[in-house]
């Protein structure tokens, strides 16, 4: 029984400490688990990765940008993703198709329906069969990023609230649109709650295949 | 008055010495002239092509290389060519659009309107005003390639003849669908008749607008 599980949403949101926990639960409970986050190691992802993040970061059009995660995420999928989710594994992703959709599509404005097309070329529209967004308002996300010692704030956390606010309109019509797969998380709760609600959404998905 | 000009065709048919020449006979009328190839000289777009011709390309999967393509050609357009045309100048492209029509949509068989798709993304569906495809039947122009002692023969042209004759029906096929862009030009002629029967086109084109 394969499934494959993505977790969306700002960051701060806490959906990294929640895919740690829900990783350990869900392993203890005997199943076989491929965490993962994009580039996801793969050599030609990370190299497709470091011209994203490298010191010519500010040329790149933001057209180019989406692209080249598209590019990335493909290597990923091909790579390891659809092969862990053959052999029978749950496969649980921080960010997919969904943070370009919400990022270069609503952010960025780019445009969804155009970053989706891109991305329906990269899965070719396989779409993950379980999404946890982790919802929060961006005021509060960036607040605890801010307060995190563990974590740097990096430049897309100072980048103007209204960028934050954009990506999170996205990411709830992003729900809204595909109410099957997305469910929301409300991670303005403590993170023991949210990690609560998040293992129920996916204990109930596990039960229904 | 600018012009966005691009030459296609497969290695072997004569389209670069063919621009050689016409930018020598267009810069001697006064035409203020970009010449350029993908990926152009942009550090971008050269990070980008290093990753599809890099050590590694062996584990690259076809759909990434197209995206690569598709986002190395963007970088190019916005760095290059598109500033080019608001000077005024004649840009003359060795390979673009169609290119990857043909090698990745037709010739890898991903399919020509898929490759469009993301290529439309890239281009925003600006096409070129003209493109001359050079047209050689595959077993004479990969002839011609080892003839040529400037030049080695490199792993494309080494891939199977059946390669290359989905390459050309791909282009023929595109010339029908687009013919106010796509002119034919016959590259079995010798290199003096080619040159004359592009100029003449391009002349005919200037004239027009």
């Amino acid at each position: 029984m394969s499934l494959f599980i993505t977790f969306e949403g700002p960051d701060g949101s806490g959906k990294t400490s929640v895919a740690d926990s829900i990783e350990e639960m869900l392993r203890l409970e005997g199943y076989d688990i491929l965490r993962t986050r994009e580039p996801g190691g793969t050599p030609i992802a990370e190299d497709i990765r470091a011209i994203i993040l490298g010191k010519r970061k500010e040329l790149l059009d933001p057209r180019a940008e989406a692209l080249l995660f598209a590019a990335s995420r493909r290597q990923h999928l091909i790579e390891k993703i659809w092969p862990a989710l053959k052999q029978g594994k749950i496969v649980i992703c921080d960010r997919f198709v969904d943070s370009s959709l919400a990022y270069q599509g609503g952010a960025r404005e780019l445009g969804v329906e155009e970053v989706l097309t891109i991305n329906e070329f990269a899965t070719e529209k396989r779409m993950p069969d379980l999404t946890l967004l982790f919802d929060i308002r961006p005021e509060i996300g960036v607040e605890r990023i801010k307060s995190n010692e563990e974590r740097e704030v990096n430049r897309l956390d100072l980048e103007a609230m209204n960028f934050h606010e954009r990506a999170r309109n996205t990411f709830l019509q992003l729900a809204q649109r595909w109410p099957e797969r997305i469910v929301i998380i409300d991670a303005e709760q403590s993170l023991q709650d949210v990690i609560e609600d998040a293992y129920k959404v996916i204990k109930a998905k596990l039960e229904n295949i």
